[in-house]
């Protein structure tokens, strides 16, 4: 195992993830994708509604799509409330909501099971919650939530990028024990700045070259800055794992892993892309002092309330 | 019909395509789409290789592909020769480069085939040169020619247009009887920022609100401005006829009817994609005055020279 020693205020401790060093590093994959239920030793995943052969598919690929996760009912309650949330000047004027800079308009709100009592129902439904406790073989809180609309006709995408990186790096998540669901609320089409992930790539990780700005996070929710990696590894991992462009109804799930290599483009479409996101992290996998920050992100963007999703 | 007066330096015209006028404004295709020979009335369709059933779907769609036109010792001729162009300071520094504007990279080269004798040659082969005519029933000349390249790691696409609206406001084309073909020199992967048609879009124009500033063409060569459609419009026209994204190998041709609207996406891949693209003009369509705009576009990109291709 490759450590790099951390100093911070408490202790020196010991880091398998090294990253914003001088130089871009790869590491290999020290965690799991898939973990053995905790206390159960050996077993390969929890219990839960994925079939074996779409863990295995998990394990090896980082990520499992679900057509119809919702159904279309729940879509239209689920953007209802979106619309709602984006329209509401209350929520606009908060922190947790980021503007789109070209059109003005907001393209996320974060902490939104916090916000909304219907997207708070979303995260607790088993059909949601069960495949992140089976995933990560424990109970899990979430590390983060949010809404996205990426709007018609010249929305921004997001460059390349693994979260864990930034995870571990500015919110001190210590291991790769973390998983995101993404549900589309609108339909994905093969035109409209879809999620594009590299199949493979969570299985080592891209320590990112260059030292983290104080407040870093201002900048990069709306261009990935720090923590963006080179060129050169960027077509090293295409030219091994490819790019698989996510298309799907609305109501589909893309689960993925949090070290997947993923990055969207832009939108010109007349079709709006909105999804809510949600990031689940093992309770065995609580934060702690980030691995490669001056100080952790605010909690909207990175949760410290540890409390199982019951 | 619906006709516009427009007053010239030389006598009063009337207009089949009004545009740029104060009000956006939708006008009934006037002309075909696959022409008559010429001298040979009521016969649609000119002698030549496309077949009857693909000259239909042209007809219909507004565009037509061609697999693999072009083999792959061509393709890596072409490739070459691209390399060469867009790396000779000599060439960079000339008017016909256009610049990336983020990463200072040459975007396009005009007027290629008066640059280069290779293109030169691809411009006069019968593959390419004799679809043209089939098309467009009549000998053809080149209206425009360019190299394009769209570097991979982020680079710009092109917002939704016709191409028509500008040549017919700003260089002066009378009708519709002109097809581009853009011969695809890297693969067009369904990331990597590939050409998007509404099919069928070709057969109404959509006059675009706004009057045209002069010297337009130096800004709208890196992003679109006056001829840009409503977004009104845009959803209605996508609602309509879909939206069509081309993908396909290094080698494929797609021609496409001067008056559908396209455009493409930004391309954060590592893979770069570049091609050739054409625009061939019938010889009886030839550029008079603008029918929109103060001045003409120069020369290299709405040529005034109309020696038939040989």
């Amino acid at each position: 195992m490759t450590t790099t020693p951390v100093r911070t205020e408490h202790a020196e401790r010991t880091d398998p993830y090294p990253t914003r060093g001088p130089r871009e590093v790869t590491t290999a994959r020290q965690d799991p994708v898939v973990w053995p239920a905790s206390g159960t030793p050996g077993r390969s995943g929890a219990p839960g509604p994925v079939s074996r052969a779409d863990l295995a598919g998990f394990e090896r690929d980082g990520f499992l799509t679900v057509d119809r996760l919702i159904g279309p009912d729940e879509v239209a309650l689920y953007r209802a409330e979106l619309e709602r949330l984006v329209s509401d000047p209350g929520v606009r004027a908060d922190e947790r909501s980021v503007i789109e800079p070209t059109s003005q308009d907001v393209r996320s709100v974060f902490e939104v099971h916090r916000i909304s009592e219907i997207f708070a129902g979303l995260v607790r439904d088993e059909r949601v919650v069960g495949r992140a406790r089976q995933i990560l073989g424990s109970d899990v809180y979430v590390h983060q939530s949010r809404i996205n609309v990426k709007p018609g006709f010249g929305a921004s995408g997001f460059y390349w990028h693994s979260d864990f990186e930034t995870w571990h790096a500015e919110d001190g998540l210590p291991n790769m024990r973390t998983v995101s669901v993404s549900i589309a609320l609108t339909e994905n089409y093969d035109t409209n700045g879809g999620l594009m992930i590299m199949p493979g790539s969570h299985r080592s990780f891209l320590g990112c070259a260059g030292e983290t700005p104080r407040d870093n996070y201002k900048q990069s929710l709306k261009m990935q800055d720090a923590g963006t990696p080179s060129h050169e590894a960027l077509t090293r991992m295409a030219d091994e794992h490819g790019i698989r462009l996510f298309t799907g109804r609305a109501g589909s799930a893309t689960w993925f892993d949090c070290n997947c290599m993923h990055g969207s483009g832009d939108n010109i479409t007349p079709y709006p892309r909105s999804n809510v996101f949600i990031v689940f992290n093992s309770v065995e996998n609580a934060a702690v002092e980030p691995f490669a920050a001056p100080a952790p992100r605010p909690e909207f963007i990175g949760a410290r309330d540890f409390t199982p999703v019951r």
